[in-house]
């Protein structure tokens, strides 16, 4: 039966714009800063490229519907291109597509790009979900924000776990202070500063118990990877990274909003975690992997992810934030990059700039935050609300 | 190097739902339609379907963004679901992601779904090209029309060959009225029934020389596909379709908005069919392939297609279609189904409808509109207007 893609493709080149409000530039601008980025590093040419998978979530105000932006963008004439798009797991998503023509063996290198002009969107003004996910999605609770969705979150696992708020609040902080201590190394970050306890505990309210430094940036941005057949890697670079697994999984609504869900779990990052480990060879994973980037779109959603991921126990990912075990000198490192709070979060993008990090991690070359010869490295990538969302988990090694 | 998915990957079900003004019906019902026809044609039970594609290209009238919807609909929860969307040829790009799934060696099963209610969208009010594709694409003409830029098509194509209005008019009825004396045969047709070449001639105008029995349906429909290992395939039916080829190639605007294209052909689908003979081991095509379903948007369309893929000369596809070359008992039977102008266009779904067409011909149950043993077919599908479009090219047999 299905063996899987583990090991039939490498990621030899990737390449990520400045995160951040890029109104100087259109989306056309931002896919051809990523570009550019992504054939040096990968030390190919324009012909080399044989397919290519776009990611956009708002085609309203980005180029347009269909995949030809991409081509027009880059002047890629007569390429295959899709366009893919799963909410916030858009980018991951078209990694997935161009992982899965070359191990098919339809293509040899192929290109994945995502690009999102967020801040033409006026997301940052909180729309409902209903309409952020569609035009009045009718699976969405009507009324509920982001925000708000992951408010409820918060206050659930609180209750739950005996936390006090004030507690609770400490815990977020510091997962943020965290995520922004090592987005300040980070050129390319949006929200690029320290922040400190203070001032996440006094910040604006949006949605308590989550504050302004809880909520990650809304921002514009563009990521691409080339990805290849893993037996000809080496022809382009000593150093490629293997994809070891590739999963997604997506909610389908019925098992968690119309049962016993508590909303303090995603069960569809837990089930997509379970197969990319089994694809990937992982039985410890608290033990096996070295780096993380998780989908930490509120503080919230970062520690039920470590509980998900089974990095952490259920109702103990807490005591890992305040031990540090995923501060840069941790035992699992995780947002090494900044994340989606500090980095910023341009939808299409965000899948990419995980992975993007990961591989610059893994090859030892992510300058001023690398960490310490990190040899298995993974991202999650959340789209949609927790009652009804995706995920994809990709896991990673040199 | 990549040596393809020629057949790695076979059909073993298909459904389609009748296609029309199905106001009664939403998404969801459309997607459930289809479903139920597919799983009993492939024999399988959802805990079979290890993956799915899904194909929608207007979210703002369907059930929202992402690929939530289909799992929703559906009720499989936890499966990994892909939303792909390019423009027209949504539903091509949702069989293409599965099957690239299943020959990557991550999954033995998959399905492929496109829906639209199209009818919602208001689109059959013909809105501008710039703003279907997106919120005033901008590479676009401002104010082209669909109609209006293959009108543009026809007058330049009439006036290169030396063809008088009359004439042309007259090919291009006929080819709407063989089309609607196949899909009179089709129960799930959306306008079934038969034109004559007064009625054709004499209809309103819509942009000149088209009159409305020149352009196809605006319709709510969707169709599905159930994708397997090849090798796998026998197991589930004893007759399987293996797909040969399957290939796309994107404009990227300039070498035909730039250049010196005089609007007669549509370089795109040149190129995607040379790929797909060349992966199907096909060197003559007029003379090997026993029928085809083409993008007949426009009745001018399929006369350029006839040429794009060399199965009549340049110039010469009117003497073929007068000749009753693609007549049901012609050569070469073409939109043996009606087509998208007899059946209908739901944009998310056109191109698995072509398909189901396809694998029922091939199976020899295509009930009264049986063509004489086929062993080859082809399907056609584009999106977007000829300058900046996309092309699937699909071969399948036996």
């Amino acid at each position: 039966m299905a063996d899987g893609i583990k090991n039939k493709v490498a990621i030899i080149g990737m390449g990520c714009t400045k995160f951040g409000e890029r109104w100087e530039m259109g989306s056309e601008d931002l896919m051809i800063e990523a570009f550019k980025e992504v054939m040096e590093d990968a030390g190919i040419e324009k012909k080399d490229i044989q397919a290519a998978w776009y990611g956009s979530c708002f085609d309203e105000v980005n180029v347009g519907k269909a995949a030809t932006p991409l081509s027009l963008a880059l002047k890629l004439p007569f390429l295959p291109v899709t366009r893919v798009e799963n909410f916030c797991a858009t980018g991951s998503e078209a990694l997935r597509g161009a992982a899965y023509a070359v191990a098919s063996g339809a293509y040899d290198i192929c290109l994945a790009l995502g690009s999102e002009k967020l801040k033409d969107t006026g997301y940052g003004g909180l729309p409902e979900m209903s309409t952020a996910m569609g035009t009045k999605n009718r699976f969405i609770m009507p009324g509920l924000t982001a925000p708000g969705g992951f408010a409820m979150m918060a206050t659930r696992y609180f209750s739950k776990y005996g936390i006090s708020p004030e507690e609770g609040k400490k815990i977020l902080a510091r997962i943020s202070i965290k995520s922004h201590k090592n987005g300040v190394k980070n050129p390319k970050a949006h929200l690029r500063r320290e922040i400190t306890e203070a001032q996440a505990l006094n910040a604006p309210m949006i949605a308590w118990p989550l504050g302004l430094f809880d909520c990650c940036g809304v921002s514009d941005g563009a990521a691409a990877a080339i990805v290849c057949r893993a037996d000809l890697a080496k022809n382009f670079r000593p150093d490629p990274v293997y994809i070891k697994a590739l999963q997604i999984a997506i909610s389908s609504g019925e098992e968690m909003m119309y049962t016993d869900w508590d909303g303090t779990y995603v069960q569809t990052a837990t089930v997509c975690a379970e197969r990319a480990y089994k694809e990937a060879g992982i039985t410890k994973p608290r033990e096996e992997i070295n780096m993380m980037e998780v989908h930490d779109c509120f503080s919230i959603t970062e520690l039920v992810a470590m509980e998900d991921l089974q990095i952490s126990e259920r109702g103990k990912a807490g005591y890992d934030v305040m031990d540090g075990f995923f501060d840069i000198d941790g035992k699992i490192p995780c947002q090494p990059d900044g994340g989606l709070k500090c980095f910023g979060h341009p939808i299409g993008a965000s899948g990419l700039r995980m992975m993007y990090e990961m591989y610059k991690q893994l090859q030892g070359k992510a300058g001023d935050r690398q960490i310490n010869d990190p040899k298995i490295g993974l991202t999650h990538n959340m789209g949609g609300f927790p009652a009804m969302n995706l995920i994809s988990v990709c896991i990673a090694g040199l």
